[in-house]
């Protein structure tokens, strides 16, 4: 028994799985279009016809989460509750609309020599995905990832192996269903940890590793990988309230900012405020926010223009670079544009910040001395975000610099390469 | 004295370097293009006036270089010689001219709620460029990367040592001379050679790492890098001459990719010819290989379409993924082009790589599906270059993926951010 157990992990070693991506990849390149939305749109059908095993899977990770403690906000995030599903197929949906990336030529020129030199938009090829609690991201990322044209090897957490398994596997049926090779989704199926380092090391066949978790995650990742990271770490986001600020369009701004969703990491944590508007703005602010249920921390320069009874904690430094996720926020009060501008790009994670002014001069030196993906002007950091950019469905919110940086839609999972088509140039 | 020296040394850390650069990168963020301008040409002026100088300096590089046994190739790439000299104040001259790509607008659109989304180009940040023995990168990678509004921590090989701080040296006084903060260019003055393990860990404060060099260096980089690297490998380039090539043509690209400068990434390594056309194509292109000085390594099947005292080496299986660099080529025959695109998949090094054909449909097929970074069509490998593409001086060739693929100019060194202008909107 243990032979045959062996000889079956051997079958299925990291790095056969790695060649059958990227085997299946070299297929997925030439895919017309029509075939890969089939492929979306029948898995999304898979999935409604087949809920109940899913749900019967899912509860195989439930009960033992339930048993070994999972907090309810990660026995929330594992469970495929009828919305989790909905999304699921609304999104496999949405992509199969949205437009086919691949073979779109971004720039075409020609040369005095004749030569026309054109740069194409081609798969990246084998993308690695390793993510955390949520089994939504085995069809989400893998969805996106494929109708860019690319294979994906898809590792999830250990929490959510039997959810992930079922998911991947009706979306290789999917595949099977269209004559699509069942190997451009892959989930890496064991329970062993050195998996992942084994995994990260496979340069020669995967091209792009997502990590999609918490920052320990990400963390771990970037240590191990000599394949290249996209990384999506915390957003420290900011809203600066300017002295030329429309103090009622800042209040709606950096309530929204707060409140409407705390939890997601284009949430705005820190408020800074100009000292000259900070009298006049501050005192209800602060008021409505609380009122909503937002813990203040700050500092004397705020105490200093709220009204005696109100209950202030102290900001520490920690504050200024922690991303609550939550009703919590820390204020400040700034001497100038270019604190407040000093203040972000010191504490700030580069991830979105907003300024609230009707200066156009400094809005406009914000938006290009704040080195961070997104920077917004007189709107609510929850913006950042592909749907409401009009990109669809994202894997991410990238907070790199090179590749792909802010929202990463369908868009960012292809690269380019360059197409020249002469009639026999040679150099002299 | 030793203590001073411990002080001097815990004065100019790496942190340092990188914090300093980090600073100094705030700056050249927002440098207008005409200080830029300004800086390159000022810089090229004062390596024409202070040749003597550079000269004296390359001297105690060389002496000790020719004591220490180093190649004829070695010493060369080392030596400031008066074409050298001229290449670098070309170089800035010509980075001088080009466009500055930070601020364009790459993207622009307006949502439903009136919400303008645009991407706009900014620097990368700091870079940090591992180089060996050649000090003109000193100069060519400064002056890309600081009219792309960035900084750069510079670090030579030892056997460069004081040409590298030379140079750094005049180009940091042309940026003082225009009242630029100097720490745009910083060289990593120090043998140690774990201060460049300690400055690829620092990926608070630099953005990318560049390695210039052969392949242990770059591999040595990315084992090490918490820091996103970007790649030039090798260049294992083919040319495959299709069954529907014009014979005439193929032999001329194929010479010209082979013996026009066969010390490069860019020239050919492997000849692979359609077996329909093998008997017409190979005798008469190989003898002019041979008379070229090339030394031909094949197999049976192309032995058997050449004259019989034609002397042949074999390929060995290593042959076929090896960078000559040199006049020396692989050849083999193969039954289709499936079969071309087949080989070059398995043993290329997705640099470069040509198809000679008259075929409208083979050409577009060899395009789509062999993965690299130029893919050409009826001309010479030769043309993957910045300079033959039109995109002015070249960092290098990158071989990855992501961010930038194949040539890489100064389009290349920078990166997007969201830029999003709004009227007080706040998500429902």
């Amino acid at each position: 028994m243990t032979e045959i157990l062996q000889e079956r992990t051997m079958d299925v070693s990291v790095r056969d799985i790695a060649e059958r991506a990227k085997s299946a990849s070299r297929l997925a390149r030439t895919l017309p279009t029509s075939i890969k939305n089939k492929v979306l749109l029948s898995s999304a059908s898979l999935i409604e016809d087949r809920v109940e095993v899913l749900r019967a899977e899912n509860r195989k990770d439930l009960e033992p989460g339930k048993q070994n403690g999972l907090s309810t906000a990660m026995l929330d995030r594992l469970t495929l509750s009828d919305k989790a599903i909905k999304s699921m197929t609304d999104g496999l949906r949405e992509i199969a609309e949205q437009q086919d990336p691949v073979g779109e030529i971004a720039r075409e020129w020609t040369r005095p020599n004749g030569l026309k030199i054109a740069q194409m938009q081609v798969p990246l090829g084998v993308i690695a995905i390793i993510f955390e609690s949520r089994p939504n991201v085995t069809i989400d990322a893998a969805a996106l990832c494929f109708k860019a044209g690319n294979a994906t090897i898809l590792r999830g957490g250990s929490e959510a192996y039997h959810s992930n398994r079922a998911l991947a596997s009706l979306f290789r049926e999917a595949c099977d269903g269209c004559g699509v090779d069942p190997n451009v989704v892959q989930a890496l199926e064991t329970t062993d940890r050195s998996a992942v380092g084994e995994l990260l090391r496979l340069n020669d066949l995967i091209d792009v590793v997502i990590p999609r978790g918490g920052r320990s995650l990400i963390e771990r990742v970037v240590e191990e990988s000599r394949i290249p990271v996209i990384k999506h770490y915390d957003g420290v986001c900011h809203v600066y309230v300017d002295r030329e600020a429309d103090l009622a369009m800042a209040e709606e701004v950096a309530f929204n900012a707060k409140v409407q969703r705390p939890g997601v990491c284009n949430a705005m944590e820190t408020l800074l405020v100009h000292e000259q508007v900070a009298g006049a703005f501050l005192p209800t602010t602060v008021k409505r926010l609380q009122e909503a249920g937002v813990e203040i921390r700050a500092t004397d320069r705020v105490r200093a223009v709220l009204d005696d009874g109100t209950q202030i904690q102290d900001a520490t430094e920690e504050d200024w670079s922690t991303e609550y996720l939550d009703l919590i926020l820390s204020v400040d009060v700034v001497p100038s544009l270019e604190a407040g501008i000093d203040h972000i790009e010191k504490y700030g994670s580069h991830h979105t910040d907003t300024i609230v002014t009707s200066s156009e001069e400094n809005a406009k030196r914000f938006q290009r001395e704040v080195d961070s993906a997104t920077v917004l002007v007189n709107a609510s950091t929850r913006f950042s975000d592909g749907q409401q950019f009009g990109l669809g469905a994202e894997i991410g919110i990238s907070t790199d610099k090179l590749h792909a940086r802010g929202p990463m839609g369908l868009a960012d999972l292809v690269c380019k390469k360059y197409v020249v088509t002469g009639n026999g140039q040679i150099r002299e």
